[in-house]
């Protein structure tokens, strides 16, 4: 499959790198197309591991893994325009966070918006599905770095967008399907992304590496 | 001991009821001392459950619980003044909930703030603990409505009144100490109260019942 990562940080070389492993095209987007961590991410990976512009990439993809810093996601594809993401899925697995004046990580908006809702609204006849988010970048492609059953959460508005969404984070990385937690909308995303500031103080406080999960639990 | 609940909504009644069954005393505190619904939930329970003002139910109790709307919670401490706070421990149950325009529930803060920071900043000489407010009042008091292992979060500036905490959440009610886990100080009480618009979707939306949990899944 010809798949887009937009982002050239550690999510995008993570979902870029194994993607190409696992024999996709890839292209790597970011702002100018001799972007030297691109350049760097794909000389290693061969002939199918490619950089380009944002819309390059978007262009070339049958789908597309938003990556970009989520706090500055809007005008990374901004520089894409509405015609390159028409019709295809765009997986979003950004979360908006920015660098607040005492140093702590917050969220640039939340609680009545979302990255993944701003995406959606500013590209109507995108397939937006919000997921991955919550978790770390080596867990999204390894989830058996983390033990036994846990979850992903998605969301989104197209029903069959979703579905195939599932079926790739099953058959590229090992999700199982019935760990995939469709939560609806893509609304949904404010819920998703807010769990971020519970993640860093549990991957910096507490657990001291990010290869940790939710599982939900469910009783009677 | 002698325990106040503030608050007479579903969580206060949940644990006021289970602790008067263990056998403490415990004074339902509300803006007026006849309350209602305070004197409805007392009535059944016999004399160890009584009905107070928020000043008047403090006052009384060794520990507080604030079960108090998260939205009001302040208004109704204020009504309390320092005083019958002071060298207290407060477990702060509330989420600072309310209802957008269009119906769904929001946070009334969040992000750079929290409810949990709230209280102890105007009630510095009170040991506040926030915990218990990311699980169902019925789950809060009786764990094994959710099978296996499942987490509760706890945070507090004040470390010995953390560990009297998980003591009293694991005697009460029969919480594992190891599955309660500390994320550090109170300004962690963000991320927990954040993960409110992903509960409400996993309730409404998903499971379709609050009785379930989250539990962290650490790999290696």
């Amino acid at each position: 499959m010809k798949i887009a990562v937009l982002g050239t940080g550690m999510v995008g070389n993570a979902l870029g790198t194994k993607l190409v492993e696992l024999g996709h095209e890839v292209t790597m987007g970011s702002r100018r197309a001799n972007n030297e961590k691109a350049l760097q991410w794909a000389k290693p990976l061969g002939a199918r591991a490619r950089s380009a512009t944002f819309a390059d990439a978007t262009t070339f993809g049958e789908i597309v893994f938003n990556c970009t810093g989520g706090a500055h996601s809007m005008e990374a594809l901004e520089t894409v325009g509405p015609e390159p993401l028409r019709g295809k899925i765009l997986i979003d697995v950004s979360n908006p966070l920015q660098q607040a004046d005492d140093g702590s990580m917050i969220m640039a908006f939340c609680n009545t918006d979302s990255l993944g809702e701003r995406i959606q609204k500013a590209f109507p006849s995108t397939r937006v599905v919000k997921g991955l988010n919550t978790v770390n970048c080596e867990v999204m492609v390894n989830p058996s770095l983390v033990p036994g059953d846990h979850n992903l959460f998605i969301c989104g508005n197209d029903a069959p967008a979703k579905k195939e969404v599932i079926d790739h984070l099953s058959a590229w990385f090992g999700w199982k399907p019935e760990n995939i937690i469709d939560l609806g909308d893509i609304t949904a995303a404010r819920g998703t992304e807010m769990m971020m500031p519970l993640w860093m103080r549990l991957f910096q406080g507490v657990i001291g590496h990010p290869h940790f999960n939710y599982h939900i639990i469910r009783g009677r």
